[in-house]
């Protein structure tokens, strides 16, 4: 490597680290959700052009910072071993389909609305918070997979039972699935149950234990996620800081041991000398 | 026994506990369930014939499975002894009742949907799970109950005061328990309120004084889960490891007991030797 | 007191503290409240003539309990120290009043609702979780205070702004806040809110600070409850149980006291031993 | 400052810890609040003026209550101090604002609303509650900053897909927002699901998505608020009391050092005499 390449890199790895180049990334993030915004309204056809500008400005700053970044990085590929660049990458290539009047125009702005995001993976403390949702997913799985167990048989169920009286809410599997969810959500499901309840009068006991289920498993996966996150914070405690007791009860004991071996060798010695003088 | 049984029996037990085989047995569980799906949307005859045929499939190797497991049990009543089995054993068996074109069409089909819970069964960490979720059961028993007083009291004074303003709603006692169910889920529960309250101005305090106890009650009964899976989790984590400081402190104890006796007798014969001295 | 009143009264602490006696009193109890259920439906001039004898059978049947009761205990004062008995004197009394075809009836049958709640004095699981439940009120207190001061607030605000939109939800303070409880459970709260924002295109604000401040003050009383919960379950197993650890600690601080003094009493004889050797 | 200054502000300090005097404000407030409330009601033009009397009377009283209190303060300036004196200040002051027909008598009445307020202010316990309340803020920020984020890609999304199908709820960015907290709270959400459905199929997987995803950062921030609650009464135990046993322990480990110390010059000793003796 050339020491005028070299050179570059110290300068970049200076900006990347830089605060106050951190909060102007954060900024061009914020303007460019607040342009995603505007475009919902209906404007004037010079603000829009106004954007167009705005958003070509955006798009190129987006793509120089992420080059900046890449360069800055020790090796090329370790850029790619860090989930959230690989995230930033996306986000920033993806905007690069240009806008022509064409269909790729909803598409184009769909993937400027993820720019949004880049403000998680910049701040620490957003990163932070989604590291710890991000924890949270494999202890909810298998919950998850019960959940859907549960909503696949009642969903059979209902699909058999209920399909002639309205194929709207029971026609096929799927359409039955989605009206349990609304049931779950308790929307509207009095309207669902009393429907039922003309051809099959008993059909509270389909609602009633589908409700009760639902609630309960997703009661549970509650207690499970908090506990996790509990046990995680207990034991990163006791790690830190909290040696304090447990560390110092493992000393006394260990001491008391060596004081016991101690206090076994003075008796005997005692013994002898009281032997002696007798 | 003779030695080819035994033979037999062995290649069973190998079966059994083969990885492959319960990945197939898994395998064939969730096409069963994907089946009953599809039976759940219109289709072509030739499909349906080709269902048939599946099922048929399905059904037969249930049942050889389910017999192999049995065969490989040390004594066939142990297979019985463990609840997963008979949950196994009955669902199979219950797949067994022809599908003709007869009113029993419909009850063999509902007996299929059950097939789809011996995914739980059969992963392990769904076991643990659904284990997890029957020993919270016995904890809210009682609280069940005391929800069932408190939504019989005001179904009783609801049923006795309303009746006359909409007996859809009010009719009788169970009617009136399903209609505050509802209010309990928040499901419109205003119509019902502003109905009855054109009749009984103050009626509003029923509701809302039902809405507050059921919702109090619930809660309870929710931290009573909680604390309880915390307790037992706890008491399995100080029994597994956590010896650690309560079995430290109790070691020191003795240790320090046993320490003190030494002492005095050391202390006896210093005096002693000191005494002879002067 | 004479000893054949003596004699009676010792019958009757023998019938209180009997197994089968209690069954039979819980039994009764469970028979009354369905026979309460049973007459919320349509019946046969027979059935009703029935019920009013097996009503008749009740009451006395309760009397006759509560006398023994009143009379097994050893002052009669003492009786109604205990809230579950002044629970019970009170709803047995209120069945006295005679039901005839006048105004009363309905008052009377409201009455026997409460015998359901017999069930929650008799049996004694049921009687500890409503004792806890009582227990938690004096930390909702307050909570429920704030709430009350935020719901004032709103609907104070709600009735000056939007009264003249529509005086049926906001007519008056009263009704206001009943509006906004409404808001609270979600029931229909778009409705409400569309209405004034049509008007008010800012009210959407009222509705979503006001929802944002009940859910969080409702969160923190859950919290405050579970907390303190936990730590009187805490207390409670440290008094009984946990003297374990914190116990032997300080068993173990008072002896290594002890075995200091000890030592240095032993020290000094030592001390002079070899003095007095050279 | 003159001696009989300072006579005077010892008077206005022992009135203000006076406990009559604190029941005399509270009562004031609550009578004030009772007043806020009738307005809202209609009444007769007596009534009207007596509580315009009324109105005036709880002004100049709460005017002279601040005074007290600021005269009663060792330095002017440290009245400004607390918080809550800030806010009581703002309230007081507010209701000077003159009520004459005009504009202004809606805002006059707004701003007297807040006097109920002042009973948060000057009761104990409600100023603990509100303290806790306002502790666990900075905790939510983060969090309710991710849920806003959450809102804006989606309403981004919903505004550019649906806007034609309905401009009532998609219409801008702003009324999308407001849309999906309402689906958010379950308020008719199938509604605005089944509607958008006719045009996209698959829009399903949109509000899917997004009750998971905000039901679970909110499970996540009533988690952290809960433990963030735990950890302060934990460490605030831990400081007061419960140096119990911690305490003891790092005692015990203190004295079991020196114990051992004082044992091996006590060993060197026994050792020196019996190689005396021999």
């Amino acid at each position: 490597m050339s020491s005028n390449a070299l050179n570059w890199k110290e300068h970049f790895i200076a900006i990347r680290s830089n605060k106050i180049f951190e909060t102007v990334v954060i900024t061009i993030i914020i303007l460019s959700a607040m342009m995603i915004g505007a475009t919902t309204y209906d404007m004037d056809p010079q603000w829009i052009s106004a954007l167009k500008l705005f958003d070509i400005a955006v798009t190129v700053f987006f793509l120089i910072e992420l080059l900046i970044r890449m360069v800055a990085e020790e090796r090329f590929r370790d850029f790619f071993k860090k989930g959230w660049n690989v995230f930033d990458f996306l986000i920033v290539t993806a905007s690069l389909i240009p806008i022509d009047e064409s269909q790729m125009v909803l598409l184009a702005r769909l993937l400027r609305v993820f720019r949004v995001l880049r403000l998680v993976s910049m701040v620490p403390e957003m990163r932070i918070l989604m590291d710890a949702l991000v924890k949270a997913i494999p202890r909810i799985g298998y919950v998850v997979l019960l959940m859907f167990i549960i909503f696949y048989i009642y969903a059979a169920f209902g699909s058999f039972l209920f399909e002639k009286i309205n194929p709207v809410l029971w026609g096929d599997i799927t359409i039955a699935m989605l009206t349990l969810f609304r049931v779950a959500t308790f929307e509207d499901w009095t309207d669902v149950m009393y429907e039922t309840m003309e051809v099959y009068p008993f059909s509270w006991i389909f609602y009633l234990t589908f409700i009760f289920l639902t609630a309960f498993v997703f009661l549970n996966m509650m207690i499970g996620v908090v506990l996790d996150v509990m046990q995680q914070e207990h034991e990163k405690y006791n790690r830190e800081e909290g040696q304090g007791e447990a560390g110092e009860v493992h000393w006394i004991k260990e001491h008391t041991g060596q004081m016991e071996q101690r206090l076994e060798r003075m008796e005997n010695m005692l013994q002898k000398i009281s032997e002696q003088k007798q």
